[in-house]
């Protein structure tokens, strides 16, 4: 009797990735399309169908047994709609039975993406074995997730450990979301940009003004970019040291295209934490840097979706 | 056979309370002395030990048969000791061990001020019936604790809903807690008042400079006055908003000396938090006063340490 598997769908701003993941978290086949993110909600969903359809075309999809979706947010895991503020198309769009009816009618399981990566830095990355663990996802915009008491904490709609709209400002600058000094208004990649370009950081030649650009900046020793993620770094730690004092947390995983930059994010992000994490209770927290890298979505998803590896065992045929 | 009770004791930065709870919640003898909060450990625990022996002189105290204790935090419940920020003589202070000395060896619970508090109100409050409820302790600190998912959380040390010491202004003031812009060092009664002082508002004659004074003027039209309660207000919102974001919430109840200010508190807290609070998932939280009132410490050790009327139902004699 062949494995059973998971199809899982990580959707964002940029792109559309599919795959079928093992027992073990392994990824069998791949699919993957842009994101038309600026078209109406039917193009983008047409995206998704491809995806499926190509994960379909494999003979291995006869053995897939459910779908999960980690997906941009605001989700809402309960009504299976998703509401993806990079994705102007799709307002309270019925994802989840759509994806179900292209699928064959298998169940359907919807994550928030920034869940869906804390599921899979704990069931096989740098949260695996913590009981109190908050993962972000810092790159474009800022994601998270939370597992507390060992277990993954969604929330009653799927979007709790939304760090990216905790406010470490409250007269700052007004964010995307209508509220105003937002981890994500300092921290998100094109705010890092921004800040080094207003304080008089210069591209190269190649005129790349991206946050990995002012990265590179910083690790060759300029100070207006390595200030940039400083204060990208303080706004992560009293982000990071809220949670703390909210919920108890022994570590913080931060993975995401922005934590690319590792030591001008980290030593900084270190050090602020030393700073905003004071209590008793909050001290010992560490952070650490992702371990499951870019299949982190898909993972996650298939973890969120029962996880392959997590039904009971198939019953002898 | 007499009903059984609990004696329970809030210990907070301005008063020691104490009292016999009976199963219902009722609350039958009380004690209750100043905290000497700027002397030595030994002169606070002499102020506790006081209010034990009050009620140890109770005909009532042979029935009791627990001891639970609410106190201002950081508390380490695995370890049974404290180091209260605004009580600067109790450092990883025995307390537990102190208390059940003090008590002829009574089994004794401890738990953070804002854990009681959210005990007692999801028990007889304002939180009664709700799955994801947070609430505050507004006075001299700002203290708090959340039910997640229909059950009191409160993390591994007993801390968890610190929202008094989550930054909402990372540029802010520094808090006594070592941090700075925390929302108690805005929304704590003695900043307001520092706050409305600085402004230009005056006492009246009977030189009263309490935030209770400031909310009387508040309430009298003094501008100052309620400016100092809406910043008080804003960073409320800042840190309810993140909190919602951080876990999902679907009330959050304010309680403490200082919400007894009551609307000029509450109309710009729902105000702000609309500002804050914009995610979908996060926008219909709502805000009501606390319901236990000035007992809801000590219902809520009450209700930490077993509860009377959680217990099995005592045998037939």
């Amino acid at each position: 009797m062949p494995t059973e598997l998971v199809a899982a769908l990580d959707i964002g701003g940029t792109k559309i990735a599919g795959a079928l993941v093992d027992r073990r978290g392994g990824i069998l086949v791949r699919a993957r399309r842009p994101t038309p993110a600026r078209e109406d909600g039917e193009t983008v969903m047409r995206a998704v169908e491809e995806v499926l359809a190509e994960l379909a075309a494999a003979p291995r999809w006869a053995s897939v047994r459910a779908v999960g979706i980690g997906s941009a947010g605001p989700v809402d895991a309960a009504r299976g709609v998703v509401s993806p503020v990079n994705i102007p198309g799709w307002r309270d769009y019925p994802l989840v039975e759509r994806v179900r009816r292209a699928s064959g009618g298998r169940p359907v399981t919807l994550v928030g993406d920034g869940v869906a990566m804390t599921a899979a830095e704990h069931w096989r990355g740098a949260a695996r074995g913590h009981d109190n663990a908050l993962c972000l996802v810092v790159s474009t915009g800022v994601g998270g997730g939370l597992v507390l008491d060992g277990k993954l904490h969604t929330g009653p709609t799927g979007n709790a450990g939304h760090i990216g709209h905790v406010s470490v400002d409250l007269d700052g600058d007004p964010c995307a979301c209508g509220s105003r000094g937002c981890v994500e208004r300092i921290a998100g990649g094109p705010h890092i940009a921004r800040r080094a370009l207003d304080n008089g950081w210069r591209p190269g030649p190649d005129g790349d003004v991206s946050a990995a650009a002012v990265a590179a900046a910083a690790h060759a020793g300029d100070p207006v970019a390595l200030a940039a993620f400083e204060r990208a770094a303080r706004a992560l730690a009293a982000g990071i040291a809220a949670t703390a004092a909210l919920v108890e947390l022994d570590i913080a995983v931060v993975g995401g295209g922005v934590a690319g930059a590792g030591g001008v994010l980290f030593a900084p992000l270190r050090r602020s934490l030393r700073e905003y994490a004071t209590l008793s209770f909050v001290r010992d927290l560490t952070v650490v840097p992702a371990l499951a890298g870019t299949d982190a979505g898909l993972l996650g998803a298939a973890a969120a979706a029962g996880g392959p590896d997590r039904e009971p065992a198939a019953p002898a045929a």
